[in-house]
């Protein structure tokens, strides 16, 4: 049975994981220091406890109570109940979807482990927003890659927004660390996988041509800014565009995303 | 030349137009009862003036008065400049590109005024998130797209949220409410389009194939939540689907909205 425990006091030192959710340097300390990360709302906190990701407590309000009873249940998490005003309290904004996580943080698996078995990955080079990087999970998981890579500086997908924005997708897709900036893509290219990186450069193909016949695929994406990095734009075994009409600004690197998987998936 | 008003104090009536911008319920009774809209950042102010929008008033820290001096010049509207700190208090948030403008809207044009000429054209149905309604005018802008038409009930691609999440790609593209929603696809095909629905319901083909061959095609897309509408669904002349792996959730609307704009812009 779950260990439920009413809180009356927001200034309770047990909610201490649960603080200031928008304050995001705030969190990455108090989440790095910890070795935890957040989940919210029921079906996301669900998939994270299937996923095996084990809980340090939950917060909730009562409502929430009964439609996770048997994640609650499954675990010895202390289950900490608060009515929805202290919640928003505590953390510092209204929970739409009621129900928190805290979980551990697993250590990050090694790059082959990940990579095995794998014909299609995504490489995120330093996407700094953390809801692209939710919705780039999502768009990979939903069109068919098996795993995403990150540089070093990339955004975390653990943030509690990204894996909100990604439903989860955090959760059921293998992903690591890159060990090494600069020579990550001829890395890839020595392992097996053709990397395609998107990018406006001049010697660019359309999508479609450039993933033609590629078995083991790494499609690379760069920041939200500047595009990539001219390292991993030259280290790229080619490179390519997603064709667009004269005089517009480019698509927005979740849609760009979501649009090479689609042609990724069906190469 | 413009009209430099320095302010000093952020309770200051001359404000009024740029008050509490998170407040979204506010803001959608304040811009309609003044005819207004607010745009945000440098780049989409001086696209929003470009595209012939009469400026109420521009309010703006010193430094950005430069980059935007001829745009300033150009009209007689009172430029308000305040100390980012002011700005923050009378917005009620950290203005990041610094510049803001409130202009006049302007009547929505005709339906057939809209489809003139246009052979690619999106249709949305109840969107209700500002983000996505922005995403969705960026990525059809890019991919191709002539016009955008909204539902009775869409949310607004003028709000400050949608503009900038769209790169101002609102001015770019025609768009207009349509009149009448019960009808609106039937209207449509009438017009000479063939209307193709998105939606996972059970006789969807993959969007490439409902594309195929199409000449004046007309793709619809429905809300975040439960997508479109039974009537919609059922008027559609085709109903579409984008090919998605096995026990994932859907693309979100932003990610399918742009898989399809490019599936389509291909046909």
């Amino acid at each position: 049975m779950a260990d439920l425990v009413e809180v009356a006091d927001p200034e309770d030192p047990r909610l201490a994981d649960y603080r200031d959710l928008r304050d995001v340097e705030l969190r990455k300390h108090l989440e790095a220091e910890h070795g935890l990360f957040l989940a919210e709302g029921e079906k996301v906190v669900r998939r994270a406890v299937e996923a095996g990701y084990e809980a340090r407590s939950f917060l909730m309000a009562p409502r929430w109570l009964d439609g996770l009873a048997d994640v609650l249940d499954a675990g010895a998490a202390p289950v900490y109940v608060l009515p929805e005003a202290l919640i928003e309290e505590v953390t510092g904004f209204h929970v739409h979807r009621g129900a928190l996580a805290s979980l551990r943080r697993r250590p990050l698996p090694d790059l082959t482990a990940v990579l095995e078995g794998a014909r299609s990955v995504l490489v995120l080079e330093d996407l700094v927003d953390h809801t692209n990087v939710g919705a780039v999970f999502r768009s990979g998981a939903a069109l068919g890659f098996d795993a995403v890579l990150l540089a070093p500086r990339c955004a975390d997908p653990l943030y509690r927004r990204s894996i909100k924005v990604g439903m989860g997708a955090v959760f059921s897709t293998p992903w690591t660390r890159l060990p090494d900036w600069y020579d990550a893509l001829p890395d890839l290219s020595r392992r097996g996988f053709t990397t395609v990186a998107l990018t406006l450069g001049p010697d660019s193909v359309p999508i479609e041509e450039a993933v033609a016949g590629v078995d083991r695929l790494a499609l690379v994406l760069g920041s939200e800014g500047h595009g990539l990095s001219a390292r991993w734009e030259a280290s790229a075994d080619r490179r390519a565009v997603i064709p667009m009409a004269a005089g517009i600004d480019s698509l927005n690197v979740a849609a760009a995303s979501a649009v090479a998987c689609y042609a990724a998936a069906r190469r």
